[in-house]
């Protein structure tokens, strides 16, 4: 019975083959993302190489260019966090030596055993993605196209670091849990300044659909979600339209998914911004078309259905993924006819 | 450059020419709308009206079966929110008069004089909307197909009231406002019930936007902007899609709208409920695919663009009535084909 969301998407003028058109380039597009360790900077940009193809996209962390590894930040006292405790005028060069088409020698940290790894060479590739604690400072800033700052909500940051650096990196929890109460200071003071540069801020909280329901919320719904903000600079305002269909019947229905969106143009740091609210389960359907639409509309084809699927069952991070990786690709388009 | 969203709807098996079969039924579709004074109520239902046409649909106020005009409550201290003190039998014997095909005189409660008017002859019409305090008391509840509650916040509903009984009927604003404050207590003592047995609940509190603000919200946006809850008592989950394009790319522009919309699947009075939110400025191109698309699946012609628009401006008040049109007409077709 129910009808599929219609697809009204319409390339952009001279979007078309992007894929072809960013191998043919010259100069690589460079995309930065800096946050917090354990702020899922990788989860939220895995939108641009799902929609590009991985051959199209490499990744260099920053971690790399530590100036110490975990044992001597110990007997030193230093923190990862300073960037003056990062060479990031090496990181600058090895990016700089890629955007001219040379290869680079890049340093490797191991989280899981705090040490230095061999350093990798690095291919210049047409798009190149960019993270790290200081990937916004200025003697990087100066070398990016886009710049994507993630922001996460310290309960959720916790949950997530002390996830990963128990489970895949060996420290034990009482130690993250020190760590994290000691970072916060050093995060306020050298990362979170970052985000007055960023062309889009990721910010990622626990849920807050409770507060709609009426009563209480049906309980059986939306245990796992999170509330993602997009805040982001507007560019102009002869923007193409982008439309998710929302199935307003959904009211109707005794499995009514919980679900928001929002929209709410802001003040933020002296500068004028838009607040992109999303909570909730997003509908597979609508998610689907969204994905064909932005496929369309930057002349990529789409992707087999499943490969971000896979990589990340969660429709609400899928979501967040097309979401970081639209403007992007759009502003690269617009690059590209330039 | 931006494409129009694509309607998608496919009219409900049996719901095509609803209004040529509504007029073939013998007997009326009666909605019944409860709600205190000056809640809005004809404002929200004003959707049926406009997609069904009003030639097909008649209004009843349930304010002429007050037992007592003004001038003699003055006098009692009795109040119109007492249900005794409303002939509702008699109210309820006029409806079944309308309802079997027979014309009824209906009694008129002139608010400017606050005097009883001639009554007025009622011919039967394939839609009837019963409007009033106690529109879903037991006696009157029986009879309606779609019951209704409008329920709005006491700041806005002080706003209304005294803006309308000042102007249109003649009090004055310090009467009015005592008069609210006394209501208060009656209102939940007599009228609040009545949201039990109503198949959808109307809320409508002032804008809330500016609590997803970051920082501050951009002072030029939203000021007259209202949220409206829609609680709807879940029917089934084969219900068929009716979607709303949201312009994602509203965020990338500087002339971005405040907007809001979501669904929460409650607990509401010991009952399954779901809630819809909307708030902030619809666009209006999205408004128009959405009348369009309910119009499709009704099976009723869209309406001349300027009706509803000139009757009421406000977008969001359109939306809102078409959100409450919306599951009474799916039901009406749903009836009409059953």
């Amino acid at each position: 019975m129910s009808a599929s969301p219609a697809s009204s998407a319409q390339p952009l003028p001279g979007a078309g083959h992007l894929r072809q058109r960013l191998m043919d380039r010259v100069r690589p597009i460079v995309i930065g993302v800096a946050g917090d360790s354990g702020s899922g900077k990788t989860t939220y940009t895995g939108g641009i190489e799902w929609l590009l193809g991985e051959s199209l996209v490499s990744q260099i962390s920053l971690d790399g260019y530590h100036r110490e590894d975990r044992a001597t930040r110990r007997r030193t006292g230093s923190s990862p966090l300073d960037p003056d405790q990062n060479r990031l005028d090496e990181a600058a060069s090895h990016l700089r030596q890629l955007i001219n088409g040379d290869p680079a020698l890049v340093p490797v940290y191991d989280h899981a055993t705090g040490c230095f790894a061999e350093p990798r060479w690095h291919q210049p590739t047409p798009v190149i993605l960019v993270e790290g604690l200081h990937t916004l400072y200025p003697l990087m800033r100066d070398l990016l196209d886009f710049a994507i700052y993630v922001d996460t909500d310290a309960t959720i940051r916790r949950d997530w670091k002390t996830t990963r650096d128990t489970r895949g990196r060996g420290y034990r929890s009482e130690d993250v849990e020190a760590e994290i109460q000691r970072r916060a200071t050093q995060y306020d003071e050298w990362i979170a300044g970052q985000q007055d540069t960023a062309d889009v801020i990721l910010r990622i909280h626990p849920s807050r659909l409770e507060s709609l329901a009426l009563g209480e919320m049906n309980p059986d719904e939306g245990g796992s979600c999170h509330h993602l903000e997009v805040i982001v600079h507007p560019q102009a305002d002869n923007q193409p339209a982008l439309y998710f269909p929302v199935d307003l019947n959904n009211m109707n229905r005794e499995s009514a998914v919980p679900f928001m969106l929002a929209t709410v143009p802001s003040r933020f740091r002296g500068r004028a911004v838009n607040v992109l609210h999303v909570d909730g389960q997003m509908p597979s359907a609508a998610l689907a078309t969204l994905e064909q639409e932005i496929c369309a509309f930057a002349g990529v084809e789409a992707p087999s259905g499943d490969a971000c699927a896979s990589a990340d069952p969660q429709p609400t991070i899928r979501f967040a993924q097309m979401l970081v990786a639209w403007p992007i690709l759009a502003q690269v388009a617009a690059l590209e006819s330039a």
